[in-house]
């Protein structure tokens, strides 16, 4: 689709510390395509385009493509791998089993462990480390994953040989990882335990294109620390 | 793929009055797909086979094909999509944009708006009513995207003219939508305030494949009423 004045036609709405908007940059980058990055204020989310673009939901995160709005992080990433289908890497198997597992851990990964590291890490006390159990047995659900089902096991990416749709899902969130694991002093991803997870992470933030769209984590402290002395305001 | 000896191919573990199994009949049914159904018992739903073929959830409804597991209604059904792609009709749209509106209104059934209806159905007193309002007030985005919404306006269906996607995830809940209306006294789905939802509901259960896979809402009533008496074992 999009080459020519391409960065006038895809533009893409979010606040650069969502680990939701690292998975588009790292799609977005892995394509080659050229966008625009409109950066919306994390303590004041709700501007008008946004509200005009996202009416449903009214949160950030919306890619504008050609002046139509995509929302949600891996709803975009498979848009981006779908009006983009010619350009290389593909980020989704081609295979239909391959392509249900895809999806079945990229929803484990939002639908599960998401929900227990952001619990964990606006947490406090047994709430934080309850959060914390819940989000280490859901890493040693994906370390067992990657060990015994035949998608993965022996292979450096869940997409092969090549980063696809889980490993921008759960790659995605690797500076988050680090962020929780700094702000509730707990080990979420321990090497001994999760040799398989552990190297896999290791090798996906080598890549230039992740280290480029990844944040520093300790950024996410100094959210953390203002969104609970003042919340974001609702409208 | 799969024709010859396809029955004993493709099984569906479930329980047939969820709503999900039915979206998942649904799809077969559209496909002309032949299947063994395999009950699961809702009161002790935890089997061998279930707990083999969804070691990560341990929920009931799993697509086995050719010994293979598929797990969650809606990955399901992307699965029969795209396992039998030449098979008509097609329950995805070609365009990417399309696809996208897809996927984003069945992230909204399953994240928004099913959550509120069980809610409700489970609910007691107060709280019960705040999760019918907030379930109408679900089923009114809907109505609205059904009327501004490009994709869908002025269309049979939420998926042109064929179902689709969209029909299949919420159209699949139409008996529980009864089944809770029945058991929280209240109307979700007000024809003179949702006139295009209300329209598009009458005709999803007009069909024949649609009327074949549905429950009696009234089963719903003794369920609740038994879950709520004894909930099911975890184990």
């Amino acid at each position: 689709m999009a080459t020519e004045g391409e960065k006038e036609q895809v533009k893409l709405l979010g606040v650069t510390l969502s680990p939701f908007v690292v998975r588009v940059c790292i799609a977005l980058a892995l394509k080659g395509i050229d966008y625009e990055f409109i950066q919306v204020n994390f303590m004041h989310p709700k501007s008008e385009l946004l509200l005009k673009s996202n009416p449903v939901h009214k949160k950030v995160l919306v890619l504008i493509h050609y002046g139509k709005p995509v929302c949600e992080s891996m709803i975009i990433v498979q848009y981006i791998e779908e009006a983009w289908e010619n350009k290389e890497p593909n980020l989704m198997p081609k295979d239909p089993y391959d392509r249900a597992i895809a999806r079945f851990w990229v929803a484990f990964v939002d639908d599960k462990l998401f929900p227990s590291m952001r619990a964990a890490f606006f947490g406090q006390g047994e709430q934080l480390q309850k959060e914390v159990e819940v989000t280490v047995t859901n890493f040693l659900l994906i370390e067992e994953a990657l060990r015994t089902n035949d998608c993965f096991a022996g292979k450096p990416y869940f997409g092969g040989d090549e980063i696809g749709l889980i490993d921008i899902a759960l790659g995605g969130l690797s500076a988050f990882i680090t962020g929780v694991e700094k702000a509730t002093d707990s080990v979420l991803i321990d090497a001994e335990k999760m040799p398989l997870l552990s190297a896999w992470l290791d090798r996906f933030c080598q890549l230039d294109v992740v280290k480029e769209a990844m944040p520093d984590p300790a950024e996410y402290i100094s959210v953390r620390r203002a969104m609970m002395m003042s919340p974001p305001t609702s409208n």
